[in-house]
């Protein structure tokens, strides 16, 4: 072969795909076939990055939206020099390798976020694009544009049919997130078939409603067509960018070629031998020329990009050396040396004080302590800023241009909200948190599965969490969320008594690294509760003996959380008065407690000690796990109801009389 | 007072709900204050609906999508002379009343659907339109018009900021559902303040972008002006309309008039007495001068409506006996005579016939074998129709004009689909299933919430069920969705074992009428159990011995479901061979099972049988209700991963050998 043909190259990506997914007897060639010229110019002639190393700072992100046709960002990485061999490939679906079936940011180097449920990436690369956005805004000085890079996105109809798309898109038109471009696969296919059956939306008229620049008409296969669009994306402008590339599904396959067929199955052999033909590709499965190699390895490129960037940073660190320091900080992930500190002596005065306020309210109170120490600390509410209580004095609107800004208006976006946070938590920099009502998480939960799947530092703020909301009644008020937020894999659950445990918890969630954490607070005043140093230091492992036995052997548990330990204090007061020996566990976050050693967990629970109540004003299933078979469990399942909160909580049997009668009928 | 003018009977509105708001201290008063005039045209020149008859048929549907402002449709109702006395009005958002904070179908006469989750009422107000549609379509004859009448829906900023109504108004539009009309509630404001801070989205050019026919610029206070935009909406035409109302949030507030503080709280004694000042309103609060009430009563004329459908039914019924009874049955929401005995017929035959194919496969057969017999099943996928296997020999498309149209291509739109589902369910006539993967069930989780706080009767279907969906990995691999569905009160959740099973749980779901169910089967292959004819008939009780210890007296229980159970009975037979005596019990829902009498439930799982090990690829945690402390649960509490079903079984433990090791070890 002598040089090859930009064609050339993009079919070298079209049969990686093509053959892996035969190789696999499973997944997606369509669209890395469909989209392989797009991503061929944008990689070779525009993607500012290194595959040296993933992890430069200033990289242009890269996310595959339509995140089932991962063979083409494999195919990329593999063919641009990245950690990823031709033997990982080869294996493309198998156990234990680098090539899942959806691109994912934490088995993948150079796979920034995890894809697959539709419409999330695209959200991610708006958390993305706003985190480099507000970057910029605080970091950069005259000649000194440290962050200064890109997000590229593709998406297909799929993403653009589904709701996140409308949240994330609206909000990246208002936020001018010009930096963004966003290519549209528009092959008019979906898996059902052809899309004109279900999707009809005049898309360049809906994202110019939404105050985006719009490139129509690109053909996707012609790539002085796609160049000349990726160039107009370049220029200056505030608003985001979207190119329509019309693209045939499958291209190359004569008789796959623009159906539905093409889209999540293999070729089958005839037809990927009839494609090699069709596209007078003469090499067999996974072998790449060298002079298709030559034309795509970008590793030189990108050493010397990110040589040049950290001579830049060098120059900029001995002329701004405080804020050098701190993107320095910021880019690692590392915490400022001084938070322990001021987190624990808040956390001591706090104890020592006492204030009885709602957790909502301890929340603020806890950003507002210690969001100064935490510049990466970047939060937002779904519109509800004053019932979240999530603003402090510091407060700076990421609308703006002020370079302290740290506060998003979300809008009533709840599902892009999260996955925006995951994008910001993903990109490095930021601490991100939202906020809505608990019950709400309902509509952003594949986001929060997202973080946890993802391991993204990400703090999500529920507020509102029981039938103690009041008079909004029942399609406000959760009771089955909190167990249900529980049940996700790698997703801590705090659910604070007082205002030192929602301090605690705030700490916690500021120093996990691996995974969010969802904080969840409640709309009432709470009582505080006394604790001496020892227990003060146990909230952190989940659960801890809050209030022991007066003689020291218990022979009832009450297990509370919550707004429920202050019931669960007072049932205590009723038995011991009874001379019934009554140990009361808080238990603010169960997921916590369960990873302690087992001898923390027996000194707690003992295994001999049967009678356990456990109390929480939501669903009971769940709380089997500690009190068993034998146990009680005073919660609620069934629906809430209109009326105020204290009529409720009687209504529904969250007394202490209730609860120490639920103990006294253990004995 | 002489004849009052359209604005006195729109401020009977306004104090009616700033009234109750402020008796209740608790409510929403600024969006009824700015609604009222609407409304005031709308329901009084309009709404076609019989205020003695909430449950007449061919009523208009009225929707409040932003249900925060429930007062105003309380007002509206108890001024048009529903069953909603002014007594109701005083005691809004109490314990026992029939005015909950937000509008609640199960508790309010004239109340279509439940709402207060933003945007979703919206999402029910479209399958209002296509059940209308569809039933005209089927119905219908020359100079009968059976089935005739519009829906209406109010939203707000918040309801057009979430994902969903993307969806809906996409869905709306292709489906061409003319008779739908929406006014939008232009205020400019939200819970945080002035929108423009957040919402930047030019609306009414979305609307256009999605085939809706849009009425700009009406005065939302000028009576002249919203009529003549009413007359428009109602011109032949095949596009939804949108009427985009500017309003001012609590109009006639001197002091909160057009800020957010008149949204959520009350106006304040003095605030209130300066509005009645500024309206001119000199009655006090819950008084109605009897011109007012004279100028509302919708009585007679609703009466005469539905007198004269009631004589054009009749004639019809004459004309077409056989469409005029099966109409009247569906609009009961009763099943076919027939149904019982057929359904009974295909699952003892399918017993019989042992047919071992994957469950999704089973409801595919299942669907094919009910749906002959049920019109009013009306279905659809989220863009996976032939992974989910949702369509039968039967199947049209709801999109064009066929009388027997059944099904719906929803495109990837999970969240308004469920909610379209949920309006197709109250509007009668129907009973509607929805399907997509179960980890995508999170798209769409607080409609499914929803469905079973309204009660209403709608089937979920959701496939590929566990890490049995192999390649496509953890982003589409279920592990918590089945405990924390099963979370959802009132939700009945079944994953059955065999094509068996699977034909019971369709007809459980199809029999159920007073909530929904949600439908999980596998991608994969499963193996037929043998039963006598008692376990037959046990399927349907939710969890049943499958396979008795071989002495009849077991040592061991093992609980399992769908996939699981053909582990259990593999690790039974090894047991039993190594003279452990094991019981299997099968649990397709846990659900229904806990709803069985004491009596079955001990004598499916005995008290004294503590050795119980429950199997199921999923989170643990909700097992230890039948298994208690001391029992065992083999699941998975992580993410799955990327490769095929049966390597995946294997890596995480799931064989028959590891249950029975799991069994061995609690002896």
């Amino acid at each position: 072969m002598t040089q090859p043909t930009r064609r050339d190259l993009a079919n070298a990506i079209r049969f990686l795909a093509a053959d892996a997914v035969e190789a696999a007897k499973s997944g997606h060639p369509g669209m890395p076939m469909g989209m392989a010229d797009i991503a061929e110019v944008l990689w070779n002639d525009y993607l500012s990055h290194n595959p040296n190393n993933p992890k430069w700072f200033n990289r242009d992100r890269f996310v595959l939206s339509n995140g089932h046709g991962s063979m083409l960002q494999y195919a990329l990485l593999h063919l641009s020099g990245y950690d990823l061999p031709i033997e990982e490939l080869k294996n493309f679906r198998q156990l234990g390798h680098r090539t899942p079936g959806h691109p994912e940011n934490f088995v993948t180097p150079g796979v920034e976020t995890t894809t697959g449920p539709l419409g999330q990436g695209f959200a991610n690369a708006v958390g993305f694009a706003l985190a480099e956005k507000l970057l910029a805004q605080r970091f950069n000085r005259p000649e000194f544009a440290i962050v200064d890079h890109r997000t590229w996105v593709f998406l297909g109809d799929g993403c653009l049919m589904e709701g996140i798309s409308h949240e994330a898109a609206s909000l990246a038109g208002t936020l001018k997130l010009g930096k963004l471009v966003a290519f549209w696969d528009d092959n008019g296919i979906s898996i059902d078939g052809e899309v004109q059956g279900w999707f009809t939306d005049d898309t360049p008229k809906r994202f110019e409603a939404y105050g985006w620049r719009v490139i129509r008409d690109v053909d996707g296969h012609d790539a002085d067509a796609i160049k000349a669009a990726i160039e107009d994306s370049l220029s200056q402008d505030e608003r985001p960018t979207l190119v329509c590339c019309r693209t045939t599904i499958g291209f190359g396959s004569p008789a796959k070629a623009g159906k539905e067929s093409s889209h999540g199955a293999p070729l089958g052999g005839d037809e990927l031998a009839a494609t090699r033909k069709a596209l007078g590709w003469e090499h067999g499965p996974f072998e790449l020329p060298a002079a298709i190699q030559d034309g795509w390895r970008a590793g030189n490129a990108g050493l010397v990009r990110e040589e040049q960037w950290n001579r830049l940073f060098d120059a900029y660190a001995q002329k701004y050396p405080d804020i050098a320091t701190e993107l320095s900080r910021r880019s690692h992930g590392e915490l400022p040396e001084e938070f322990a500190a001021a987190a624990e002596a808040y956390i001591r005065k706090l104890q020592a004080e006492g204030p009885e306020v709602a957790s909502r309210k301890a929340s603020q109170m806890a950003i507002e302590a210690f969001a100064p120490h935490l510049p990466e600390l970047v939060g937002g509410s779904a519109d509800l800023a004053s019932s979240n209580l999530t603003m402090w004095s510091g407060s700076k609107d990421a609308a703006g241009d002020d370079p302290s800004a740290n506060y998003i208006y979300y809008g009533v976006r709840e599902f892009a909200m999260t996955a925006i946070s995951n994008g910001l938590a993903l990109h490095g920099g930021f601490i991100p948190y939202d906020a809505t009502f608990l019950v709400f998480s309902d509509y952003a939960r594949n986001a929060v599965r997202m973080s946890a799947l993802m391991e993204a530092h990400a703090i999500h703020v529920y507020t509102h969490d029981s039938i103690g909301l009041g008079e909004d009644g029942p399609t406000h008020q959760p009771v089955e969320h909190l167990a249900s937020l529980r049940l996700i894999p790698n997703n801590d659950v705090w659910r604070p008594c007082d205002a030192v445990e929602s301090a605690v918890a705030w700490r916690a969630a500021i120093e996990r690294r691996d995974g969010p954490s969802c904080l969840v607070f409640s709309r009432q005043n709470l009582p505080h509760q006394s604790r001496d140093d020892a227990q003060l230091a146990a909230i952190a492992r989940g659960g801890y003996v809050l209030a022991e036995a007066g003689n020291g052997a218990p022979e009832i548990v009450l297990i509370a959380t919550g707004s429920e330990v202050g019931l669960a204090v007072e049932a205590r007061a009723m038995l011991e008065a009874e001379g019934i020996a009554t140990r009361v566990v808080s238990m603010p976050s169960s997921d916590v407690f369960d990873r302690q050693d087992a001898e923390y967990r027996e000194a707690v629970l003992p295994s001999a000690l049967r009678r356990r109540v456990a109390v929480e004003a939501g669903v009971t299933d769940a709380w089997r796990k500690y009190v068993g078979l034998d146990g009680a469990v005073v919660g609620l399942d069934r629906f809430g109801a209109s009326a105020p909160a204290g009529v409720l909580f009687k209504h529904f049997g969250f007394t202490a009389q209730a609860v120490a009668d639920a103990a006294r009928a253990l004995r």
